[in-house]
């Protein structure tokens, strides 16, 4: 079996073994194995315990090599002590993927028994995710090893955004915070220790993942930079990669030691690193998703000339102020464009860039400055603010908006700030393909990534 | 009547005029007639309109001159150029504060009209909110000439941070964002066009208003700026004032005179000015709330030295990479706390800073780190990292931290990111005081604020 098809297996695996699936709800063992079985996955599932006869009515084996048909995936819950033995036995089996959740080993020092783990990983050829880790989620195959009942941890659904992260904690929290944002996701990996498969491993992988659009990762440190950056570079240019290195400052990089044990490296080598092998570096996480939600949605720009259109003018000027902060232009459409939208607009309205179709402004009035802006040859990107509160803006903008992207060659983003009522009409939009932001600034650093992303990779 | 009584008049009116006043719901003056007559508002209420007998079965008059009672407060919402003879009927009648709605003056060109409405607010003494903005929000006396209806546009419930907002649509906007965030205010004024009160009257106004503990102001242009400032360096010691300039590029700033027709000026200059008055510059209006619910909750910081306690290693490394770039220090606890901590922890618990209690750590390893951090005199504040997916942490946290942070005189902000668990408890912590983020970044910055206000207010 190839090491692409070992990979498959974690996300696409026919048989699940959970070994130390426990009844004792507090147990790891217990909340990974019943999300298999209440969750969405349809495979086989193989509660390993030599304590139990059968758990929630499926029969229980003493061991991985007790279970007659084939083994897949097998996720290693027990104790860091009795990982080598349970992983010797995965190995005999012929278990191809293996997740090691339980921690216990280089992060508190024991690297001696970290080192037995890749040992037998390579006698037997297996790929083995973690160690210390809370491993795979997969929205399309419903693999979800979280230790975490989706009450605490909601998961997001299917999508076309990858994300790989060392840290399982960070990961989970973030995958939580997309759910209720409704960004979806293709694959979540949080890898740990790296004990086997690193980052490189995983991007390899990634690249030529058909439902993966985008693909995130936060990294501390990296186990082989050559190899990370190489596939990096070969692929950058027809998949974006966005990454956030945790361990910037000195400071912080003396805490990544203390966490994961990763040698955490310069943070100006790593932003060039990044700069050169095409990945887009993100400083916060939010500007992870951010960028990942126009880059897996909009096409790339021609140019650096954005247009916006308002209908609230504070709202305008911020945006104005942050596009040109982010090194992008005003676009200055042509008279005749700007004529077919004066026509449509009361004299009041100011018809420059920002194109301010003021407080009473209607869905047609939208329609047309929209179709004005994605007709004239100066606009590059449209920068739309939609202030949903507005009395004469009523809910069909939500469809005006959707029509005009989905035809669009032009990325359009919305702007558009408020309560529950504006929460509902930006998740339709979110929905469908139109990434929506709450602030200027958030939406213009989105923009110029897109725009940075396409002149690099020649769009 | 002096102008303390009459501003007073604004927030607390005895009586109200809602002039053009209107059975047709898509009009202004119906949306705000009924607001009043729904809403928390206790006062006398008078429609005004001359083509009506009774509005929602209230007697209604053909001019403010009719109504026999007092009026403290008129709403003026009828087209522009019936706005001076209206103005004028407050005059003769004697009303104190008079807001006036209507658009269609400076912002178009109309300077002459408004010249008009100055003259006459001059000549009677009259106080005048507008033109061309949403008025006033209070939500002690339940006064509010908003034209939305609440299901578009969330109202905030009582609390001690005001807003002042050139722009109308920007602070509705930003109102409706925060009521949904659970955020609490004390007054919301919407001034436009500053005909007569401008934002010095607001800020002088407000800097003695017992009910407001922070004043946020978004500004495009000043009126006044040698008053502005010297109203600021006067009472910027006692009570925190954030400011955000809209127009800061010089794209920006040529939106602002399409806009409010305001000189927007050059923002090098309002910076300076800001500093130099003790004004504290926001960057972003999501900056502006994050300060000012630092500074209206927490002391401030003796010194700049935090202590960073975790239960995530990630978002532990990321929060101190932003407590460095934000120009803090990590503290160094003393060997003797961080013995007390150790002793509560698991030997796998990292007891530096950041302090990480791990994944599995529980509301007791908590309560022992922060009383630890409290008591160490090498710490100035604390930094509390708290996610709430992980399975040992349970929501009696909430309890512990509101409990630490109502006795602390050292300032305690929560950083905690998810979905919607997570918002519950971080709703519940910050109704006891506590300020949460979901991201370091946002949490460092504020700390920052908090650390710079106290040393330049000499605290």
């Amino acid at each position: 079996m190839d090491t692409k098809t070992k990979m498959d297996r974690f996300f696409e695996p026919r048989s699940v073994a959970v070994i130390g699936a426990s009844r004792h709800p507090k147990k790891i063992g217990h909340v990974i194995f019943r999300n298999f079985l209440e969750g969405k996955y349809n495979g086989r599932l193989f509660p390993i315990n030599p304590n139990a006869e059968t758990l929630f009515g499926i029969e229980c084996h003493a061991s991985v090599l007790d279970v007659k048909e084939a083994v897949d995936m097998a996720v290693i819950t027990v104790p860091s002590e009795f990982v080598p033995e349970t992983l010797e036995e995965c190995g005999k089996k012929n278990v191809p993927a293996v997740i090691i959740i339980s921690s216990g080993f280089r992060e508190i020092g024991k690297i001696a028994l970290e080192n037995k783990l890749k040992a037998i990983a390579k006698k037997y050829g297996l790929r083995v995710i973690g160690t210390n880790c809370i491993g795979v989620y997969d929205p399309y195959s419903g693999v979800d090893t979280f230790f975490l009942p989706p009450y605490k941890l909601e998961r997001p659904d299917k999508g076309s955004i990858a994300f790989i992260s060392q840290s399982g904690a960070l990961g989970s929290v973030v995958l939580d915070w997309m759910s209720m944002k409704d960004y979806t996701i293709s694959k979540f990996i949080s890898y740990g220790n790296a004990t086997d498969v690193d980052e490189s491993d995983l991007m390899e992988y990634l690249v030529t993942d058909d439902k993966t659009r985008v693909i995130c990762a936060y990294f501390e440190g990296v186990n082989n930079g050559r190899k990370l950056f190489n596939i990096a570079s070969r692929h950058s240019k027809t998949k974006p990669i966005i990454a956030i290195k945790g361990g910037v400052t000195s400071e912080g990089i003396s805490a990544v030691s203390s966490h994961t044990g990763s040698l955490a490296g310069e943070s100006d080598i790593y932003s060039a690193a990044f700069r050169q092998s095409g990945i887009i570096e993100a400083k916060t996480l939010e500007q992870v998703f951010d960028f990942a939600r126009v880059l897996s949605t909009q096409p790339a720009p021609k140019g650096n000339k954005v247009q916006i259109i308002t209908n609230g003018g504070g709202f305008g000027i911020l945006t104005t102020d942050w596009i040109v902060k982010n090194q992008l232009k005003l676009a200055r459409m042509t008279k005749k464009n700007r004529d077919v939208v004066r026509k449509a607009c009361p004299s009041y309205a100011s018809i420059k860039n920002p194109i301010d179709l003021t407080g009473d402004a209607t869905v047609d009035r939208y329609a047309v400055a929209i179709q004005a802006a994605l007709d004239d040859p100066n606009v590059d990107m449209i920068a739309l603010i939609t202030l949903f509160q507005i009395p004469t803006l009523t809910a069909e903008i939500v469809d005006v908006i959707s029509e005009a992207a989905r035809k669009s060659k032009k990325p359009i983003v919305v702007i558009a700030a408020g309560g529950r009522f504006t929460e509902v009409l930006k998740k339709s939009l979110e929905g469908n393909g139109v990434p929506c932001f709450s602030y200027p600034e958030k939406a213009a650093e989105a923009l110029r990534a897109l725009y940075e992303y396409g002149r690099a990779a020649g769009k």
